[in-house]
């Protein structure tokens, strides 16, 4: 079990805070506002109410050996920045800051924030990726050339075996899983079957897998 | 190429518009504010300051043979419900709409949106996931019982063969990619070497994937 | 006797729930301000002050059963648009909405409410026919091709009986009652008198209505 | 053809304006806002955005030979006061004004008005009536003792002749209308039949009433 | 002694309480801010704050037989309409209302005020009046064509007798007093000294009092 | 022909400017709002909007001559305190500031103004004296142990001749002027009837004047 | 040990109000601001919420003995007048207040304050000349025409006697102390050595001491 | 001649701006607010208006090349910040930067300025110095343990030679000039005559220095 704190409880950290509390470990909730904190009570282990811009308030909380703390106030660019910096200073090891922009990130970056993420933007690139066909269901950047997706089946591939379809010689694209209401297949061989409504986990070049997709 | 339109120029609308765009389609991008309209205009194809909850208006905008529509109006729920009516009214046949809380998201579906998304709060789930080991940096959700997960291999695993680890064997998780500054290798066989600082792509049971990462 | 809950205490909601008090049944007054629920206090069964729009605290006020919800929310569009939803989510099996214009009434039957209806917009158009001439004081829209309406009786009528008028020969509009300051008397006879200021029901064709009562 | 007036153009005010003019009279409109204004341009013959608390504004309207005036302000119970003394002292001879409470319905009254109408005060009665029994549709108010009605025939009354059903004897209560799909029968005989789901108009004392709309 | 409320305490409304309070009068001042009645405290009989535009409040203080209530609510011109409407209502034999127009004072004078005052502009006169010569230090208009001033004698009248200044044949003025710092001299004689420095009380029309007060 | 300048068009300056204008007198009228001054546009010689307390806008106003400059600017105190120096620094020979409270006018007295007048405080206490008795129309302090003052006869003081009454004797009071529809006595004599309805204009101590109001 | 009291405690007037208590004096700390008040509590003897508009409350903190009041109002320009008006009225020998500009100034002057200070003005002037040469770092002007200058030893002055620079007859300058590491030596005479980063304290014409620290 | 460019022209940044200009040096001053820059137009070489958080607009002014910018915005802590970071990325090599209180410069710090300054609270420290004793006029901290103040000679040194006073012997302290009326003597010697109302410039420990000072 490990301890974390989470400071600032709009949609995004309140999602976060909750998912960790769930997967067993301990969560401090923290917000300036009382509703949001009363909101959060059955949620997480500990939720307060507190001005994280406060150095006072913010030592009071006891987050020094927290394994980390995470910087998810939405609105006040300010607040953020400010919070960052005091949680630094007071010598939390990792702290992960949520920025709004490029510039807020490069700013949280220089306070000393170990780790910046921007939620609205990757979960609008994801958006994007799945939109350009319906059948990709999800997808990860392995690097700028390779990407794992999830792909849902539709006519075109359907009712051949792998063999036939032959992904990796027109492609370059290995299936790594075969799912379907009945069962999740690792690894598949090339004697598999691909059904009509299965969904594959297949890895290539982001290019060649928008034209499997289609 | 597809026509697509993104109502709602926040971080989230705006990251998916340019994503969109940047990937070769064509992108009507649209928000009541002239300052956020301004902002988008290189990014997009077109770029539109407008009220969409105005029937006229929104019927002006010609979106009715789009391939998607995505509803990402952030703080006006009112706004978010009544564009995503009035498209629907005008026969749009696929709209996507972001939902801020549960109840936002099942107006939206009542009033016909074909897609409810909630990107704040699974970027929360996902990173509550990467935090639980500093070592996972992104996961997919296959099923409620298997996951896709990208793991930075640390001291316990390294420098030992894929056989020696012989992970699908204690833990019933398989290696789908070993990555590192060199190369990628997709599907690696038992004589593949792992080392310190190699990025696995591994699948496997959710429980088992975090045993792995610690 | 039965259960009626009225939620929003304007003045339409107001007068709906002193009404139906006063007409021997069991009301529930609701308001998200204090200073409404106050004001209401000795002419409801019960007045309690809630934000309906909070799924826990409208599930407390036990409306399951009762024979109807009336949502007479008056500004906040989405407050009724989301106390809607919740109540019909909840099994309650009447809701009647109230609606400020064309499109809210819409949504509010995409989320499900049982009846839609537009106070002032109907207020508007029933003072439009009793403008048309002084002498008509109400009047019901039976079809599109029928009305019953309540006129004045002046100089042009007076004086002579239901068959000296012979109204349903002339325009086809029938008298269903006569009334003046002593008696009202329904269905009259070819032989009753008409005299200046007294009050006619009839029935007919609006245009014809309109004819008779100039 | 009539010349009307109607200051004040919400909900109550515009449904009133458009429907006059429907009906083929000439309609002035004037707001204070120049949304409401520009809202309206097409529903009526001119339509003027002006400040009517301002007597120069409001007599270079040229409103005193209008047959009527209505003051449908809503919000703002000082303008609707102003401007209704300024009609009066400027000679416009029927004065309609709309009232929020009964305290301002006693001032408008005393400061001229020729006539006070509480429109959400009486849909808020209306739609009481028409709650009691689901089958109430409408009703006017003869008298304290006297009410026209239009209910639904429910399972109870079905399939009998007005004679077999002899409401008059039971309950003191005339049948005017019939009404069907097909047709509309007013003044129906003792061998008219009855049917579920017609819709009967019909005249009475209330308390009777009632009872045979259960 | 006499009672009066004082409703409303600006600085005209305070000064009146405070003025009728020392001259021996009871007083009830009543404001609806709780910083203006606080102020009051000690120079009235009492001081209660209170919402007038509400009727059982109003009630409650119990004004209906005081000799005179004086309605002296500055900015919110709609509150004193309604307080001075049920003042009325109530029965309250005196009421004087203050207005900040003339559109103002006309509703007042309507709404059954018994005297409406308009302070601001009535001082303003005053310092006009005043502001022509500095001599004249105060005047009350008895009619269109007579007033009383209050002139500090200069130069030009001083150092010579009432009977040499010959005031009355010359212009149709009489002296009524001379004050100098030792005595107060009614009615003088034309053997009485004018000094300068001296303030004569003096009677005649307007036009003749500037000349002599140059 | 004498010229002033007002500042500040509120009630009491707009009055005070009007009425000087309507003396003959030159009269600038100065404000910092535009509809102020749009208002005032046909009552004074010049009608400028501009900021006061900005020292190159108040030079190029050319005040200097003027025979006097009123600051009757009356919600913001800061904006009269700095207008006040301002003209005083400019060399603006007299001016006259307007003072809501005590210490208000002693900042204006401190900062150099020749005159501070309080003129809601004034007409509260006039109001007052008149409301001691109805009978008392107006009054004039002379010193503070004698009053001008114009009193209304009525059923007590009526129908006696001067000689009869011998105000004089009883009060010390002397009546100066008879006034009544017909016409004004000044210095009336001892054989002078009174009548129920004359107004007398009398001087004496402010006790005395109150016995004989009654 | 003296008495001092400073009124606002925004960034100006709590260094101040610090720095006094920490030199050993009592001090006296108000505000009308909560926060503010709270903020100091722990560093200076007493720390008081006031408004100290009113006169009574300000005759309540007992200053009339004090050595010196400091009105350091930042925002409220009309608090900061008034606040020393009434100190002065009070009998506070000693008055300090900041202004903001020169008119503000000029006000409190003539109000009566004591000393006028205008600190973002002064170290606004002090930057601008440490600005021209990074060598400045602080300066004391002692007439216009003489200046104390504290610069740092750039390479050009660097490794020569006093003698050898001979400031005093090129360019009038005299060196009164030589600061490093070590010691200060005061008063150096012409062998003493200066070093690259010694700081000197000088004295001379500004003109002559701008060139020295280049 | 230097460049300097000074963004925010609150009252600490207009004065510097000011006296840079004035020194001859090219100023560029910067402010969000149209007001503020109009104020400055005669004031400095150059001065824009202009959003300094957008790094686009910032870019544009060329500020690269500059000797150093000042970022001294008042209220807006986060513009302050975002400010520095944009210039430090753009590559301006000296930036100094104005901090409201210890956290903010600590952030400012980090994120790049070269030097922060804190006006208000330095100037602060300055008066509380010259506080003390009504005689010293100025000072500046060489060291913590020495200072050069600027004091006016009172009663207790007046008309006594240097070398009588002793003051380096019996307090360490030197006077390094004695400043009066007529002329002003550096590096003054024993037989010189000190006189009440001399300015002194002494060096010395301060607690020396204040005792000499009383």
């Amino acid at each position: 079990m490990k301890q974390f704190a989470v400071i600032g409880l709009g949609r995004f950290g309140s999602s976060l805070a909750k998912t960790l509390y769930s997967m067993g470990h301990q969560v401090l909730a923290v917000d300036i506002s009382h509703e949001n904190t009363q909101r959060m009570m059955d949620d997480v282990t500990h939720c307060v109410q507190a001005d994280t811009t406060d150095e006072e308030v913010l030592k009071s909380l006891g987050l020094r050996n927290f394994d980390a703390v995470v910087v998810s106030i939405g609105q006040d660019m300010q607040a953020s920045i400010l919070t960052t910096v005091l949680l630094k200073e007071m010598g939390v090891s990792f702290v992960i800051a949520k920025a709004n922009s490029a510039l807020h990130g490069k700013v949280l970056e220089r306070v000393g924030a170990d780790k910046v993420v921007y939620p609205e933007r990757d979960m609008g690139e994801r958006l994007a990726h799945s939109l350009i066909s319906t059948n990709i269901l999800d997808y990860i950047d392995i690097s700028p050339e390779y990407s794992v997706m999830e792909i849902a089946v539709g006519e075109r591939l359907a009712d051949k075996t792998l063999g036939e379809l032959n992904l990796r010689a027109k492609y370059g694209v290995s299936v790594m899983v075969i799912k379907n209401n009945d069962k999740i297949q690792v690894a598949p061989g090339a004697g598999d079957w691909v059904r009509e409504g299965d969904v594959l986990v297949v890895i290539g070049k982001p290019a060649a897998l928008q034209k499997i997709a289609l």
